[in-house]
């Protein structure tokens, strides 16, 4: 194999992506952290609205087929399901911050002992207000483009009654089976290295918790959201009967059955020892689908750091052969990074300076 | 990773996609400073005619499906917005030049000051005179092909009679939605390395953009244009009604939504440093993607150059290891680049000879 | 071809895949024995609650469809064989083990002289309980999420006096005719290198086995097991006049039909030499793809071993050209791994120590 | 970018495409002049062959569906348009010839100065009649093959009526919206680098010309012949009611629409320098993508070169690490290809020796 | 191109593609020839066992859809053409022999010097009694399985039916309109390097031949064969009205249309040289796609061959830059390959050992 014939992959393998996965979560609390809230506010409002974009689609359009939906049930919330994922690959594609991603990536990063619990509860909270008042701005949006016809209303109250009818722990389960299915979307889209992998990637799961019936935080944001802006239901109510239950139940899912187990199976809680030579390659991956990179990279980004060697430094680089990204991160000297890496205590790591 | 397993990848993150992005608005607004109007015209005139080729697609296949649509209008917006976006992948693929695409482009250069607002006017401008020359006239092509049958021109006046019945700001509005999708058609398929992947980032946003009801300024150039030239609506209504809102709109969507966004998440707004060093490749990739390589590569391009040096140096460029086209880039002395980068003054970037 | 142009495989051939699989079933019985069988017993639950995903997803929304499908059980089979193999996308990239293909990856290990009969009994069994107990949770879990509906529960009840009906020989034969096709799903997504292409390379045999009314172990332990669990029908009978029959059947197209005439094309029932160059590679391979990666390399890894020159080796090798991963297989002396390997007896390669 | 994180592309830009499709007009010219104008009059016929495949396919399968058609006229159109572009991969994959690619690559080799009005126009007239002659015998084959039932007759029948009644300049007109869209699957399938970024680059503007109802020469070819040989029709009828301006206004979009505005765009109208760096390689390209790679790539090739040297020399270049096909190109003194390049007279290209 | 943006390709030309091809076809003949005709013939009845899977999946699903196929016969000619195909994707990737692929692949080698017509005539008499074979006991064990109910039968009935009442000439020919588009899906999924495009290079051509009716020996084998063993037509009419005809059909298309084409155009029968310096990538590219690797590699392999230096050579080919695998190859002495080769005389090529 190897370069004789050229034998590539654009897949990774469960280990790697999941390590991946807990990195991405260090970047999350890294970027509200270090940087500041707002950005990390902002991309939680945005995936809020792509959420809205989605939702809208999935109940407008597969409401619309009464000719081959009335005896069919079951092809409804196919197709339901086949329209709604348009939003997830927005999200994942752009860097935006969804509450049910978080609750998966975060705590992999507290396993990992790459973030703290405080940092993962600020995400969490974080990304849940964020997500919250992009579905509401994005609903009063739709309503402003007059684009809620009176059967999708009626649809749209008609999904609310039934999300909100059923018993707390039931709710809560099927919040649980939701997240199961979304953190399986952000880990497989993580393995995929193509476009069309990453959508299949995405899609395959999402689809399958929208027709199994699970409920989704983000996706109930915008979908009751709605029926509260319409004036058909209080806000109270939708917290109370759905919200409140299906953000434990994603928490859960993400947080101890899909971080949980995978950490026992890849990582710390199973007392495998992470091989730190593949770390800092890992951290840039994880940055670069998040798209902070720049953050986090070296102490030259630091506010402050205004070293006149700085951009000297950065040409002498860019005259070797590797390029220049890889070489900065591996120029750190090793006495700096490497030996004070495992030496961290737990719940620190994203305090100190990250070199 | 790395070599041992031959691990790549075919997609770019969105930081990398957003910062191409601006380079591509930074080549239009080139492109059209430099090169000449002319040619730039050109690329808009022969995207007004794709719009055109898949906007009648759209209205004549869909229309045409009475059996299975009168009972399932959902079905009937499906299928015409998977047929309707054939003309961005051939726009988009082809180097052609849009008007929504540049109200996205172009602004995202202005916020990472490679372009001057005067271009960013200009490239709007023209782009939006283009594409409506080029839809008019593909109208009227479609006219002498004769083919425009009767149920097919009562769909083009159903939705014009639509599309010019709303208040202002409510098609101001769908003009922000679907610009919104349409600039994540562009970062997306720019962040896609492969042809499928290129054509499912298109398909998935703009598709959800038709299925919701937003409205598209060079689509609508076809479908009311096709209107008035059949004599069921005159141009001013049409302009007044809904080209003006929809302009408008579709700018606000590109330039503040996704740019604005996208420029504080990881640009020029949001105070991160962009690294100078990548810088030139950059530059290149979004040339080639507009088909415009050679125009601002090296001043040996510039007419007048005769430089009788000027084969021998490219030989002996592509003697060395190194490909020539990223020889000739690296080769260009850092005193004459580099420095002046970021000296230079928003707003005439572009008006400095590329050296 | 080669460099010149850059062309680039993303597909194996038969042998190097059935090389892998044989390594995989290696990595199984080396993670059960070396590491610990609770582990692999995990991977083996997780394997049975993503079974249930699919095979719930498949009989809730086929079953729906009766507008269409009353006509038409061609398209009622259909429909659910494209929807149960979203949990054989889920299981193959995430590590998940399931009995159907550990009795073709085990067999292939002792064929190949990498597994002791032993090893593979015990895989065997442990998978076996591993997906039984998964399936029954799963089946639990949506119950409580009150996911099964009266209409569903006599699809489930139809399909289970179905498959406990066959003579006790037809249900074995038809155990055979399953595992043959997943056994192919397993090597031809071995092939396959990217997302896509390990998503089709799974769904084309696996909705072939289920189209044609073949019997799936794992699956019947969800489909039979909601049966029991709702009170229509006693485990014994599920068990006697399905679950055994179907194993044996699933067994022997494993380990006889597949592995057995793979080893004679292609291995060493064939008498053909195993070339040991390529040995470290493929070991490193399937180690990726089940998630073990670390636990077998090299004996850094062994517990107990914490020689102090162990950090400093790492960071010696990653600062050469080549990338850890792979140095770290190389730099292994030769005159601790190559003579030893075909020197080891058949039975007792996983005993020892891996070097 | 770069090597670090091992990003690819499969994708070109479009200028690199137009200059690829120009080289595959130069090749063509060669084929025909230097090689034999037989072979180039085989690869035709094949062409024609591969035409009758799809065409029949199209017609007797869409026909063959009144329960779903008879109220869905468009969806016929639908069906139709994608079972009959499986030819034009058929024939782009495989080398083979058509006037409708022929009447772009060869006016786009003409433009760039690499082949003579001559050539083009050999061209043509070559790839028409061989064309036609192919569809002709493929269409007795059919015949021969007694897979003409009536309804097939009555469909081919109705759509030969369509395609004569229409008036001369409107059937010319439609000539030209129809090879707008196979310049376009030309130019895209040359820019996608893997199997189905090609069939997808195909089959959008192809079935979007077949849906709105444009004239295709080569398919006209078929559908008409067959109707002719089934002695429905006279063959001067087609020809001077259909062919004539359907073979004009292919010719007009390919040359004038599609090769004209990219050479203004990207080539040699547009007063562009071409870099000639590059051009080896592109030559190459386009000589693989027709099959014709040995038969213009250095003089060793040319009959009656058996220089004993030759085997000699390849061996030596294959012993270096760049792969031979490359260091052959490379290889060839600068002084008898480099400086002649820009100095051979327009016209005059492809009669000398192409070193 | 080249390195500078990592442009690379998973598409091979038609040339090369031909030249694989050619070599599969001697791989067969040395597999036969060489190794030994057990595992030659058990790979031919292993492919009339996924023959079978294929055939037995295409009637049993698109014969149960009355409802939608009844007034729809194109449809359900659409849906058994889009099941049918797994088979040859089965076949293809795990290194099957099918008689309709060796009635093309071996007249390849053939007319490229690199097999004997004994050879030849050995191989396809092989391939046809094996997958006869195949397909009758696979036929048997669906007996066995119990899954051929009634109206299946009925439907197995009416094809055999439908085809042994044609005229000897007319099945003939449609055995030639079959193999031909079988050996385009050979060519074709030779020239894709990924998983998806191979299956839709299989699919597309496979489905083709299968909805314009022509004939395929090995599906008629299950075909035919299922309606023998049920009692209701005896194997000698079978033999007579549709097998012979068919085999003789499919062996004029492979042997005479397609290879006899393409050698015309890119091989031995146009008279251009084939170059001998990329000779041995290819036939290692052929084996391997076969899973034949290592059988026909070097003398190493050879049974007998146990030089105690062996082993150690392997290691020194892995200490250098190239891998193992390509330096095996090139490391062979020219003294003994090389020249030898073009010496070789038409017949013998097979015969003498393969350095």
């Amino acid at each position: 194999m190897g370069g004789a014939d050229n034998m590539t992959s654009l897949v990774k393998g469960p280990k790697e992506a999941y390590l991946v996965l807990a990195e991405k979560g260090r970047s999350l609390a890294g970027l509200m952290v270090r940087e500041s809230s707002l950005k990390f506010f902002g991309q939680c409002f945005m995936a809020g609205c792509y959420i809205g974009f989605g939702a809208h689609l999935a109940v407008v359009i597969s409401g619309a087929m009464p000719g081959i939906t009335d005896e069919n049930p079951g092809l409804k919330k196919l197709i339901f399901a086949y329209l709604f994922p348009v939003n997830l690959v927005l999200i994942t594609l752009t860097g935006g911050v969804l509450y049910t991603g978080t609750a998966v990536a975060t705590p992999a990063a507290f396993f990992e002992r790459k973030a703290s619990l405080l940092d993962v509860l600020r995400c969490l909270v974080l990304s849940w207000v964020g997500n919250l008042l992009g579905s509401l701005v994005f609903a009063g949006f739709i309503l402003w483009c007059d684009l809620l016809d009176d059967r999708s209303q009626a649809s749209f109250l008609s999904i609310a009654e039934k999300k909100t009818s059923a018993r707390f722990d039931v709710t809560f389960a099927r919040g649980i089976g939701c997240n199961w299915m979304v953190s399986m979307a952000v880990l497989l889209s993580g393995q995929a290295q193509d476009m069309f992998g990453k959508v299949v990637a995405i899609y395959l799961p999402i689809s399958t918790f929208v027709m199994l019936g699970f409920e989704h935080t983000p996706a109930n944001f915008y979908l009751l959201g709605m029926t509260v802006e319409a004036g058909d239901m209080s806000f109270l109510d939708v917290l109370l009967k759905n919200l409140l239950p299906t953000t434990l139940g994603n928490l859960v899912a993400g947080a101890v059955v899909v971080a949980g187990s995978y950490s026992y199976f890849f990582g710390n809680l199973g007392n495998t020892t992470t091989s730190e030579a593949t770390e800092p390659f890992r951290r840039l991956q994880a940055q670069r689908s998040m798209g902070i990179e720049s953050d986090v990279e070296s102490p030259e980004n630091q506010p402050g750091n205004d070293d006149p060697k700085r951009y000297t430094s950065r040409q002498s680089a860019s005259s070797t052969c590797a390029p220049s990204i890889s070489s900065r991160v591996s120029f750190v000297p090793e006495g700096e990074e490497g030996p004070d890496w495992d030496a961290i205590p737990v719940g620190k790591v994203t305090k100190v300076n990250p070199v």
